[in-house]
């Protein structure tokens, strides 16, 4: 047997017992959130009728460096976790690299994902106000799926809007919400607004996640006892998922190991803004130079191919405004295109992190990432979430690249989930019917004509 | 925090190096296997058409008591083992018991069950003797799933026969099998003697275990480098199931903790046979006594209501006969039954150690599993397979007594794998439309009729 194991479980004693706020380390904040009514920043204040008080003041607090996680979350955290460290040694011996590749494994538990982090995070902080009923949305699910079980968990109501073509696409997902007790609603649906109005100007629509973020505001802020959450993108979601960096880097220093390399996908950024915060801290501080490599989709290239500019959060135009890469709050993604990761915009916090050099980003084109992902599965055991394999296409890339070199990198990359209800789009890939779709300029183009008009500070 | 923590990995250096075979403490062995050609004992040099030939000597090896779990394999076990020991803290104060309740979770993995352990197995041993093609059968998907990933890992060409209601009630499992590069057939099907056979009888059949395992064992034999492997039922199968019994017995040292009380669901009994193998060598050795509880579906009951009886292992009729527990081999379960534990026998080891007194036997109805699978994920995050389901209902029935009469029990039960891909029959118990049906004793009559006449042996 090998000196480093497989898997490497931190103990109890060993595991985290504070978040770490990435925000108290950079340079330079990101650009404030803006109020659509007033374009003035908004405050805490304004933030309320959408989210709790403690999550609000999270959303909004740039200095405290470490948060203590409460008992309550401790608990339900032990359940699941932590997640294992895992070396792929089979992987690493199939493509003959040098390179050694670890993964931060977050699918064990049943919303499949990292998403359950913030979850129940979220979940409590709203019961301990005294909160009974939750809002938002899901797209591919996981996030949904992760709540759902947070609020069965401390018995508060939820209802779950689900972008239509993943509701259509993957009925088990639904399924799983409702064993939950979640009330699952077809996104956009006639039961707000926001989605009537989506619904007559575009009836066909297969519906996005900014739409259905439109719909879950809008039902939260109508209701005094309700309150909105959102499983990714928000300042308030990075530092719950920062457990996941915490985590890996512990347990790297228990084997004496360092990334060189760290890898994550970025759909909102919520994985991969956890997963790189401790060593991003190291870069901030000077302590370490990692590289740092966020994976998005060629069919939804909001950090390659977008524009830093402020944006809407969702496509109904009721949320605040926030400076990011975004390809604008009318881009739909096309339907073709299986997994998550079709959020138009990009965490406030990882970009302006990339804006400032600190990180790179590439994107991958669907049919690759599949090919990864089954090439991983038959060696390491697991299916991946095809949102997972984005990171996995650009590590096996990485290690190919070392095999090509001859040098023996540290390669760390989040695999956030398991794809057990993505059966639909391997069948797709396995039967060769998976599209390579990529937005056209032209398009881009006409997304980007979305983008707000704000006086004095974006015309 | 509490002092026993949530979850106990054990380390690489802490992990079982041997098999433990429960036959080298029985005081007494199951009864010989029949070739049903000749009425007489099977020997090892019979099995070498149907199975390789180091799992044909496992098969008939009752006097090596720890048998060393090669290197290959062990590599591939490291993947994904050791599977944690879990303490349920949230159960136990929902159900206000004093007991203490452990599980065994083998569901972290993508095959999403404990079959794993064995499909390794037995896919290396074909592997070392040059198989290049292995045929199986698979109920409820588990192990043909598992069986999918051992053979894709190693390199061999795979065929499984689904029962066909498990074929059309889960679309997915196939889909999973099939990104596996496995061939899977709905059984009974045409492409054999048996299945056609069965099909003329009865065109409208659902399928069975029984029958799919004949298909399986005729297209085996009738080739040279094809080998036939079993998920269940067999003794090499509880042999390579013993490493969960050795894992947990070994964790639950670590914690100081002796269980009083062994649960696991039983079908074939490959997940029970391994789950209590070094817990029974206690109780068969006089070290311990520790109760240990077999638990089967109402609707499926062979050690409850079957009788112990020399039968055919397949409804075809082309296997060795085995005297187990049996319901008769033409017994065709309900298809209203939702998960796996379908099976018309039960492993002959397990049979004996019931006839002889040293484990009890219980059978549970499908609504109450249902209840209590949603009651346990709504507490401990995990959505468990209904098969699983089955040891849960009885856990809780144990803890919820302790509460009734204020014993601080410790129990212990096997969690086998997760439900992600039974989300049907989750919406049917959801929707109410779930069939509570239980075989009258009339039709079980009917089924023990098939029961083989044997000269001199059982008339």
């Amino acid at each position: 047997m090998p000196k480093i194991p497989h898997r490497l479980y931190l103990t109890e004693d060993q595991m985290p017992r504070q978040w770490y706020n990435l925000r108290a380390d950079m340079p330079e904040q990101p650009d404030p959130m803006l109020n659509p009514a007033t374009g003035k920043p908004v405050t805490e204040e304004d933030l309320y009728p959408i989210f709790c008080k403690e999550l609000a003041h999270q959303e909004m607090d740039a200095t405290t460096r470490y948060i203590d996680i409460p008992e309550g979350i401790l608990a339900e955290y032990m359940i699941y976790r932590p997640s294992p460290l895992i070396r792929a040694y089979n992987l690493e011996k199939a493509l003959d690299t040098p390179a050694k590749i670890y993964y931060k494994y977050e699918g064990n538990n049943t919303s499949g994902s990292h998403k359950l982090n913030s979850a129940i995070a979220q979940a409590y902080y709203a019961k301990q106000q005294g909160i009974h009923h939750l809002t938002t949305e899901t797209g591919a699910g996981q996030w949904g799926t992760a709540l759902a079980e947070a609020c069965a968990y401390f018995g508060l109501q939820l209802d779950v809007f689900q972008v239509k073509c993943s509701y259509e696409q993957k009925p088990f997902r639904k399924a799983i919400m409702e064993v939950f007790d979640a009330n699952v609603i077809p996104s956009p649906s006639t039961t707000t607004e926001a989605g009537r109005k989506i619904l007559a100007e575009n009836p066909n629509t297969t519906g996005s996640l900014g739409c259905a973020i439109s719909e879950a505001v809008e039902k939260a802020v109508t209701s005094e006892s309700c309150r909105y959450v959102l499983g990714s993108v928000l300042n308030q979601v990075l530092l719950h998922q920062s457990i996941i960096g915490l985590e890996a880097k512990k347990a790297m220093e228990v084997l004496d190991e360092y990334p060189d390399i760290i890898i994550g996908c970025a759909g909102g950024g919520s994985n991969l803004g956890g997963l790189i915060a401790p060593f991003m801290q190291d870069k901030l501080t000077g302590k370490a130079d990692p590289r740092i490599v966020a994976v998005e989709p060629a069919s939804c290239p909001s950090l390659t191919r977008g524009r830093y500019a402020y944006d809407f959060c969702d496509t109904g135009k009721v949320t605040p405004m926030a400076r990011m890469y975004t390809l604008g709050a009318g881009f739909i993604p096309s339907a073709n295109h299986a997994g998550g990761l079709r959020y138009h915009g990009m965490s406030p916090i990882l970009s302006k992190l990339y804006h400032d050099g600190y990180m790179e980003a590439t994107s991958v084109k669907q049919t690759g990432v599949f090919e990864a992902a089954v090439y991983f599965a038959k060696k390491e055991t697991i299916l991946p979430a095809p949102e997972s394999a984005h990171a996995i296409r650009a590590a096996m890339d990485e290690a190919i690249r070392c095999r090509e070199s001859g040098e023996a990198k540290t390669i760390l990359f989040g695999l956030t989930g398991t794809g057990y209800f993505d059966m639909t789009a391997y069948s797709a890939y396995r039967a060769g019917s998976m599209s390579d779709y990529v937005p056209t300029d032209e398009e881009l183009a006409q997304a980007f004509s979305t983008l707000p008009k704000i006086p004095g500070v974006q015309e």
